[in-house]
């Protein structure tokens, strides 16, 4: 049974309408309270919400609907707002399962989210995809999924532990909730005619459903041949200049406020200061780490950024509301409070802070004054999904020295540098020393030992390669969360706390972890599908806190050490990654050898 | 072969990313206009627009694009528009073919209707449907339908054409370019859950297309229990306070200027002076005739109107272009000028003017100063389409005297009072003569007979009834030209000219005529199914306005006589009407004795 399935509108029309001419009593009313009308873009005081069979039956006075079973919620002094809705995000990058990132989300005014379960789709493929999806369609959370449109990111450069083809995303499209084709990160693809970018946009158009964007580039003429093949929004824009310039072309700008990228701050310039029409932009997160979502919210941390920018509250809501529900023609169940739509209903007392006290969905209180009032559903993954760590052998010291292929005491090697707070790095050369035939990392010149494992098919690859700008002095991280490819990712000085942290990640079923001398110094087991905890967002938090301690600890005092760190092999933002298949040159597109001969 | 098809988004897409990353010449490129954008809301000056395959492949300066082929149009101080959506419209209100009325809709600057083909849906169900859509599909007019919901009009009253079932809207929301369901105006059905109501906008909802609405009423109980049912626009509106509600309650507010319907000077002041959020409001025309075409224009006109009722022009453009194509879903295609649309495009001398010199639609200049550029096809009605004439046998004047059933010298009657410039009536009573048992008219009184002749079915039957209000003192008037089920309409004080404007019309096909004496005065032959001509749009306006003069010849000075005479066999609208089974009380929705014993 889909989210749609459960209170389809034509299911529900009869009751709701006998409600509104009052034959028949309403479930809930909600009394007294300022109404965020994001269809004329008011606040209008003093009215009612009548709720029956999961949807909205009457706006405005609604004593003639309230019956002596009809539950009654006063909202005087407190404003009534729309559900909101992230239009673009990756559940993976909470660590957390659907459910629990749904209670997160919840609580803090989250209806539904557009997510892009790219990450598991790199590790299981379609299934995962299936399994992800399926889980959210059980929850109070609305969940919609676009298909993930780029696994593997690239064909020639590393092996992921799945791919997708035209056929899973013809296939995905029939699924109930599956609103379009995820983020199309391969642009060059599209504008230079690949096949299978093409066929998955195509797939997607026929079906009616939407093509998702992501074009980080400036070059214009491939902008305007991106969005004539059919792609409709971009969430990677971080300049005034191009989300004007994207607006004006007709597309859906996604304005972004994650963990990492801030994007809410440059780029609402163009309502606050362009002032353009709004009815095509909103706002999304994209990706939120746990600890976010604790401190500072979910969409709704964005929403009020928007607001603090000087974006008009009501105008701010249509954003992350009615804007996005008709992006992903939703707009008859989704986005606003009117009749006939969806009964999900926030109340808030301070509108420009955007923090729920009451939280509805599909007309059921789940959330109110702190507390969940409905129970959660379970959902187990597959056993396979869960042991998803599937190395050789176990590791040895050995598996990560780099022998140097001369003679000399001394080689110069080709070296990742990483930049913190940015998903770029830069290739640099450095002179190592060679000591009994290995090339040696260097903790004086900042430069350690990184290796990335083969861990989905058994195959044993191992590729070695040097990394400068973590600072790390001592001990091993090792991660199973590598984008996109998630391979088990090792980085170090020491090989034998290289080859403890791979063996005891391993061990655990996934995740990170940071180890020194032997020791575990901190762990965050990510067991489904080596991406996602089984844990509590309050646990995996206090988790990460630990990590992020230990990090600390081995000398690493970057801001987000593990965002760098998991971006490291992502071979399709330049310059230079390490991947299964060994070191490529995102900028030549190629892979390259280590040491320079 | 339909619109959709013709230049398919995916089919044109390589081309057109060619052309933009300069790879491959344009077809045709625009220089140098200013570009009116419906996205961001602004006039952006100095621009181009490249076109290739029918579609838009760049906008910006585009001097890459053009090669020897390219033909480049010189838009120097002029603007580029959008070209023009009627959101709403009923093609039979013209008297012109689908075919002639796209000339005149495109040399005003619309690309694109909406149609509801409701009146030839009552004569010929969902064939008629289905001729007037495929005739629409081979024009440079992109022509769109909402397949009419509510034929005939009323179970019980009256016998139309044809009917159509839930099964035929199933059947129709298959084809293509079939974007909804027509407007839905048995909003009582709605509301009360009748299952014919229901199961049709189900079916359309279950097609993911549009249910449009049509609610004049002012009972906020019944358009909540409307807007709950399915229904997402309306274009009834006349006043600025129902407008303002039904954009607060989420509907698409259609604000309409036809040629009867003036509603945009006061409902317009929802955007002018309630300021409200615009994108999900349009302009449409519902019913325009064919002197308005000629005088005013189409859309165009209303867009017109808005800009001189305060709303700024870009506004106003984007309320008949991206808010219609959003509404309908059709935004990926059609409303703006943006990389990937179809390239319909208008260039304007003067934005507040909005009367497009050159009007191009899939890229192919249509319309240039006055001159078409291209062919237009030949559509050929099939024979009993254009015989749609089935009355039982030559009439008489006997067929015309309504004897009293009493045996007095005088009788008192249940009249028809038309109203002018309004399609209510009122129910009146008055005496009358009664002469060899034969119920007189009576000039003086302003009180003739009336008849609905049964046309479609051979049966025979034949209504009389009396009028009072159209001044008319000589000769008759007859018309299939008779909402909505068209039978045949006659009025006159003498029962031998009534017979002969009777014969007249029906050896003529049908249509609409005034006689004097045995004379005809004027006549206006609608043969394609007694509603629209085969004839062009000037010739038409010619015969109407020499039908105007004869109704003034013969007595009747009303504004707008011939739409006050076609309304007056409407049995749902208050609050008494002629059918061909007898005199309907619309308010008691019963048939009634005109004499009252």
């Amino acid at each position: 049974m889909t989210q749609n399935t459960r209170h389809k509108l034509v299911d529900a029309s009869r009751t709701i309408a006998r409600v509104a001419m009052g034959e028949a009593y309403a479930d809930l009313v909600i009394q007294n309270g300022t109404l965020v009308n994001v269809h004329s873009g008011e606040l209008l005081e003093n009215m009612d919400v009548a709720v029956a069979a999961g949807r909205i039956a009457y706006v405005g006075k609604a004593d003639h609907t309230i019956g002596a079973q009809t539950v009654v919620i006063d909202a005087a002094g407190k404003y009534i707002s729309p559900g909101l809705l992230d239009g673009h995000m990756h559940v993976e990058s909470t660590m957390l399962s659907v459910t629990e990132f749904s209670k997160a989300g919840l609580a803090k005014g989250t209806t539904g989210i557009f997510m892009d379960p790219h990450e598991i789709a790199n590790v299981f493929g379609a299934e995962g995809v299936r399994l992800m999806h399926e889980e959210g369609q059980q929850l109070p959370l609305k969940v919609f999924t676009t298909f993930p449109s780029c696994v593997p990111a690239t064909d020639d450069l590393e092996d992921a532990g799945a791919s997708l083809a035209v056929d899973d995303i013809k296939e995905g499209m029939t699924w109930d909730n599956v609103v379009g084709l995820g983020e199309v990160m391969n642009f060059p693809g599209v504008v230079y005619g690949d096949p299978k970018m093409c066929g998955e946009i195509a797939e997607t158009i026929k079906h009616g459903k939407t093509v998702t964007g992501h074009f980080p580039s400036d070059d214009d003429r491939m902008l305007q041949a991106y969005i004539a093949s059919g792609v409709t929004s971009d969430h990677e824009t971080i300049t005034r200049e191009q989300g004007l310039h994207k607006v004006r072309m007709g597309m859906h700008l996604m304005i972004r406020e994650g963990s990492a990228w801030h994007d809410v701050k440059e780029v609402i310039k163009v309502v606050t200061e362009d002032k353009v029409s709004t009815d095509n932009i909103s706002l999304v997160t994209d990706d939120v780490n746990p600890q976010t979502l604790v401190e500072k919210g979910h969409i709704n941390h964005v929403v009020r950024r928007a607001i603090e920018e000087g974006v008009d509250p009501v105008t701010a809501i249509q954003m992350a509301t009615i804007n996005v529900a008709r992006y992903f023609k939703l707009e008859q169940d989704l986005g606003s409070i009117a009749p006939g739509k969806c009964a999900d209903i926030l109340l808030i007392d301070d509108i420009r802070k955007v923090e729920p006290s009451t939280v509805i969905t599909d007309g059921q209180v789940v959330y109110d004054q702190g507390v969940f009032r409905v129970e959660f559903p379970t959902f187990i993954y597959p056993e396979h999904i869960r042991n998803s760590m599937n190395v050789k052998r176990e590791l040895t010291a050995e598996d990560f020295k780099l022998a140097s292929r001369g003679q000399r005491d001394k080689t110069q090697v080709n070296v990742i540098r990483v930049i913190e707070n940015s998903a770029r790095t830069e290739k640099m050369q450095a002179m190592l020393q060679v000591e009994q035939g290995i090339i040696q990392p260097d903790a004086k010149q900042d430069i350690i030992r990184l290796a990335c494992i083969e861990r989905h098919h058994g195959t044993g690859q191992i590729s070695l390669a040097f990394a400068h700008g973590f600072q790390v002095k001592t001990g091993a991280v090792a991660s199973t969360v590598a984008h996109d490819s998630h391979n088990l990712l090792v980085m170090g000085i020491d090989e034998q706390d290289m080859s403890f942290a791979a063996n005891e990640l391993v061990r655990m079923g996934g995740g990170t972890i940071v180890v020194e001398n032997g020791k575990v110094l901190a762990q965050v087991p990510l067991t489904i599908a080596g991406l996602m905890s089984d844990k509590s967002l309050l646990e995996v938090v206090d988790e990460v806190t630990q990590l992020d301690q230990a990090w600390k600890q081995i000398g690493c005092s970057l801001n987000a050490p593990f965002m760098t760190f998991s971006l490291i092999a992502l071979p399709v933002i330049p310059e230079i990654r390490i991947t299964n298949r060994g070191l490529a040159d995102v900028t030549a597109f190629k892979l390259i050898d280590v040491e320079i001969v």
